[in-house]
């Protein structure tokens, strides 16, 4: 029996409707096993920029420092998509995992089995499954390196945007990722692009010291066009995938687009030391479905069992969450997006009903 | 009648296969149509570095510049990969490439519909085919960004390379997707990632411009990340789309390798004035099939329709060539990275030689 404080932000489009489903079954989840978690709900993102004129204030900074883990939903949406680069939703999730220190995303890829006809691949590619987890370095790279703007030179604009590394910030991320290759598989594939690019060849030096701290993972590199590519030509030959931060952005989009159940995949990002876990899932603020009850909560209440299991250490109530996910989707209870003929389509709320039910 | 000089760079691994078997198809053409082609042979990559100790010769080069185009193979393999990275195979594409300031790569991703069933995706998703024409820019973006390298800051090693682009960087290679997009579905993606990066920001606001000249244009703008999503859910949806180096070789890898037809793709790079296009087959070098007749010549030779095409403008003979591989495809012939079950499987030189007979 415990007491946790969840700092609570709902965000934009879809993130109030997934958000409050996850809050539901944290409620139960609180009931069965005697836990009293502390919710503190805090403006971001677009909706924070409406009441404050900034997407992560310093009254929800405050709250989510001084919480035990953040959960969240998802910012963004077309209504402020004019504004300011400065002020925009997107540069509140960059500010609050800069301010987290959360320099390591855990992004799992994974084709659940219930749901394997939904994948995009052709069915003999992925008979063997899919379980990947992306390990995407998450607060530096182009997204934060100096310098970058846009300038004129010689009379005309000039953009740049500098894709820069420090050593101590591959070690750590790739610290992280092959301690979880150590709890999976036992392999881990880095990504760079070290053919051409310098930063690269510091990663792929930088990874390759740090394996030798592991001699039981099996280390490979791959050049990220070729990671592109073998991602459809054969993801059953991946475990871990290790990267920089904006290559992990577009591979694990990827990842999660082949399974067909973006709805379902969950987030993490950790790695601050006295700082709060994120966790949030892969998907969007799909403004387009956003308040008609359309939505998939899956991924917030799968990214609520990570929030669980690695900032409480609660295994025991995250494995119940997942088992009660697992076992809505076995009895054929589907939200629209991973819908298919005979089974039950559900909306938002009923799914979150439903695994509430089931915890 | 015309007499034209076309450099030939076989290069690495199976580079020298597949365009041995295009030299003999465009030997039929010139006999057919007419025509002299002056081959001139030129070492280049792995190759060179074993020849003359760099990737991209002057005497290479002096080949390349005075000839109408250049017909290349692949470069690379893993006797180089331990190579300075200032002399590796790669470094001379990329010196050439420049030399000839190719500013535009076109790289169709087509589903063959004699391939169909060789497509990753389920079949559902690609019932409308697959036709996208990825337009990269080449010689520009982190590729050749400026400062760049890896040096000790305050004590640790620290890895920089720069994305930058300049305002007609971005314009003429809009303008080629533009002019590219009128002769096809006149439907242009612009993909970037304006929502964190300054240089995108510059990509956006540029593109945006250039579509004021193309107003039977419909333009859109799509987040990297998305785009790497979209291409796996609804390829159909794309027409042509137009990025920067970096996005632009991992999105086109990504769409080719959709198709499932790798073998099969052609690219072609083009934009300087008096220089010459270059093009090669989109597949790398596969050192670990090369000298064992298994590669598969066809992107090769779709690479010289293109040639015959855009640089000696000989559509009735670009059009022969495309025509041959349309009909030995018909008749069931396959290598093996497209063979299935009931076709006639044949190696590199046979299926070379089934074109040229149907030339
Ligand atoms: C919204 C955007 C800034 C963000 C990113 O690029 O990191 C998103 O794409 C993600 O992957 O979480
Ligand atoms: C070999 C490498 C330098 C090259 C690139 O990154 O441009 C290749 O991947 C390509 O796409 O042609």
């Amino acid at each position: 029996m415990g007491s946790y404080k969840i700092a609570v932000l709902p965000g934009d489009g879809i993130g109030p409707e997934v958000v409050a489903e996850a809050v539901k079954v944290l409620s139960i989840v609180g009931k069965k096993f005697h836990h009293s978690f502390d919710l503190r709900y805090a403006d971001f993102g677009g909706a924070a920029i409406d009441s404050s004129g900034v997407p992560f204030p310093p009254a929800t900074q405050e709250v989510c420092m001084s919480s035990d883990a953040v959960l969240f939903g998802a910012v963004g949406g077309p209504k402020w998509d004019t504004l300011d680069p400065a002020i925009r939703p997107e540069k509140g999730l960059l500010a609050l995992r800069k301010a987290a220190g959360a320099f390591a995303n855990l992004r799992p890829a994974k084709l659940f089995s219930e749901l394997a006809d939904a994948c995009y691949l052709r069915p003999d590619i992925v008979a063997n499954g899919i379980d990947i987890l992306v390990v995407r370095e998450l607060i530096g790279d182009v997204y934060f390196g100096e310098p970058s703007g846009i300038e004129v030179r010689d009379g005309e604009r000039v953009g740049f945007s500098n894709m820069i590394y420090a050593e101590h910030e591959i070690r750590r991320v790739a610290e992280v990722a092959f301690e979880t290759a150590m709890k999976r598989g036992k392999r881990l594939c880095s990504v760079d692009k070290a053919n051409v690019l310098a930063v690269s060849r510091l990663w792929r030096e930088v990874v390759t010291e740090v394996a030798k701290g592991y001699p039981e993972v099996e280390l490979s590199h791959m050049y990220v066009d070729n990671a592109a590519m073998q991602l459809v030509r054969n993801p059953a030959a991946f475990d871990v995938i290790v990267t920089g931060n904006l290559f992990g952005d577009i591979l694990s989009d990827e990842a999660a687009a082949i399974t067909g159940s973006i709805g379902m995949l969950p987030s993490a990002s950790v790695g601050g030391a006295n700082t709060p876990g994120l966790y949030e899932p892969v998907h969007g603020s799909a403004p387009d479905i956003a308040g008609q009850n359309l939505a998939n909560p899956v991924a917030t209440i799968l990214s609520l069992a990570m929030l669980l299991r690695y900032s409480l250490n609660l295994s025991a109530e995250a494995d119940a969450v997942e088992a009660a996910v697992a076992a809505v989707l076995a009895k054929g209870y589907r939200t629209g997006d991973i819908y298919r003929d005979g089974m039950k389509r559900v909306g938002c709320t009923e799914m979150g009903q439903l695994i509430c039910d089931a915890v």
